[in-house]
């Protein structure tokens, strides 16, 4: 099937405006063709982003006022993009050809107000893992702290007053050169706050990352910025509920999970599982996936029984944001290069959790008991047969 | 806004086939349209269904052929019902009611091919938990070993050789003539093989239930039937990602989630919650709910601001099943009674495991540590500030 853009653009052209809104409340939560829903920027925002070809959507999710606190309005952003250079152009060009063409898209972002921004999962390199190489891959692996990415990096968040979240491929030389899938916090100050790894790891068909890199041992850290309480939930990490549940339990307010995943293998499940984490724990989740197909010169298998290939299928874009009551703004465009900006009222969260009082009603310390037991080497499923 | 029919009735009025290809893909996971996912019954089905103003809906979802198993095809039923009597009908009328239709459903089932069948939640009686009165509306609550309503189910379950789950208010006369929230699992012998109580229960505004009945102490049974490995999640503790998890790890291949709940609050929900518990654990879960508006004599408040009001809001259905992949089913109607039947091979539970390793990367030894600290009262949650 030929690629297309997305369904909202499809729903819209064929649905009179009245179905429409029914539509959307059931796929949404919300009327999003209310214009009330959208950001007004200044006109030179489009001029840039069409120069860029660069698609730009905004939504805004609405909150109650309170009498004690003054709302927390922030600006999320989310880019998706494409790679650049070939994957055999030399590493160097690959690596800082992103670098440039992000920061042009960071600019957009700053001139649109973002307050704290995410790339995708390993936005500087191509999505190399497929291949099981090591060589030439790793060499885009660099210091969390002060590698080449996370400088430039944090020279734009110093600029533009923004938090940058980087998800890169980290090498950590203090702990024998190993290689972890890592995002680097960077406050607005243009200081890194701390690093965070990924929690899960695939091992499922051409996701064969469980090659380069091991399950973190970082726990499930929140960084506290002056936008907010951020996590981040990195790709395979979506999978899991109670690595959600974990950053919630840390008090984090929005959680972003940076992706990198093809339209084969999980479409399906895309626009599921980062809206169920919102709903469950009342934060707004940010799923950021890559753009487009990448072609490698070696040939590679996905343990499936298909002949080797040289690319690993379309990431399909798709990102989305979803406030802390479940309902989600539309997605960016399946094919393209974008930016989402969503402003937000960090409110909504603390809102949301007095309103259904999942907290409340969580039930931990039973749930802290069973998964005890199911660790066990004896552990004995509780099973009722007919007597 | 007028009660309309389903989201996918104006999907499929006004989009053309090819882009409906497009949408379905993206909402369901499948092309929905191809005609080998629907089954086709005798004749006299569709006679007696439009004879009883039943709406008769079918799915199959496929899964590979293995050299060592068998196909576990199993046919899942689920009815979801309005209720018969106003509510202010003696109370044995409006039960005697609701039990006459559901048997004429079932029978429809049974000639379906229907082998595990669920209703919704409390089935036999109006949603009258957001009265906040315990009189008349206790007197529904019956023994769930030998009450009236457990009677009738295990006649039919005998008759059709079928199992049944049956959602009721229990009266729990062994222990101090306690009321809960439960469901019966009723073999296809007609024997009682066990019950389950709700885990989770709600106090949001309408929803007052722990006016009624108290947490579950059973835990998280499952029940080993002749037709698979079955488990109920009772209406709210579908928003607890946990509740699902632990039905997975005692090894259900089902999972029902008999709900009641209304279009003002969680409509946003719905189509997510129970599609990504199957998604994270690998097994079919079934959606079921409540249809219709129910009126009651005396008004009732909400604690939302509101005007007193002598009814819920509108109960949506929309009841579906999602299978191990995530891929789903259409949904049943959002206003009318309704009977979804799936067929389903259980055997796709464990290839999907497989193919995912949700359950090898779960790291539930990292959670049952977390949790436990999460419990205490001295918990600090992992927050990273800049220094």
């Amino acid at each position: 099937m030929a690629q297309f853009n997305s369904i909202e653009e499809i729903l819209e052209k064929y649905i009179p405006k009245e179905e429409l809104q029914k539509v959307h409340r059931g796929l949404y939560g919300f009327d999003i063709q209310d214009p009330s829903h959208y950001l007004k920027f200044d006109p030179k925002v489009k001029d840039l982003a069409d120069k860029l070809k660069l698609e730009v959507k905004s939504f805004r999710f609405p909150a109650l006022a309170e009498e004690l606190r003054k709302p927390r309005i922030v600006r999320i952003g989310a880019i998706q993009n494409s790679i650049v250079e070939p994957t055999d152009a030399p590493i160097r060009a690959q690596r800082d050809s992103l670098i440039k063409k992000i920061s042009s898209y960071i600019a957009v972002a700053a001139d649109c107000g973002v307050n704290v921004l995410c790339m995708q999962e390993t936005w500087n390199m191509p999505f190399a893992f497929c291949t099981r190489e090591k060589h030439p891959w790793t060499q885009f692996a660099e210091s969390a702290e002060d590698g080449p990415t996370t400088q430039a990096m944090r020279q734009l968040a110093g600029r533009y007053n923004m938090v940058i979240v980087s998800p890169i491929l980290e090498r950590d030389e203090s702990h024998g050169d190993t290689v972890w899938n890592t995002a680097v916090v960077i406050s607005n100050t243009g200081k890194v706050i701390g690093k965070t790894r990924k929690n899960h790891i695939p091992r499922v068909g051409d996701f064969n990352e469980s090659t380069y890199y091991m399950e973190s041992e970082l726990g499930h850290p929140v960084f506290d910025t002056q936008f907010g309480r951020i996590a981040v939930n990195i790709c395979y990490g979506r999978h899991h509920p109670q690595n959600w549940l974990m950053y919630g339990l840390n008090g984090a307010e929005i959680v972003f999970n940076p992706s990198a995943t093809v339209d084969s293998l999980s479409e399906a499940f895309w626009p599921i599982e980062a809206r169920n984490a919102a709903i469950a724990n009342n934060y707004y989740s940010v799923a950021i996936n890559r753009v487009g197909t990448e072609n490698f010169a070696h040939e590679f298998t996905s343990g499936d029984g298909r002949s080797a290939h040289h690319d690993f299928g379309h990431f399909y874009g798709s990102s989305y944001v979803t406030a802390p009551n479940g309902a989600r703004s539309p997605g960016l465009s399946r094919v393209s290069d974008g930016l989402l900006v969503v402003e937000a009222d960090l409110n909504l969260c603390r809102q949301v959790k007095d309103q259904w009082g999942f907290r409340m009603t969580q039930r931990l310390d039973l749930y802290a008991e069973s998964l005890a037991k199911a660790v066990k080497p004896d552990f004995q499923p509780q099973i009722i047969a007919e007597k």
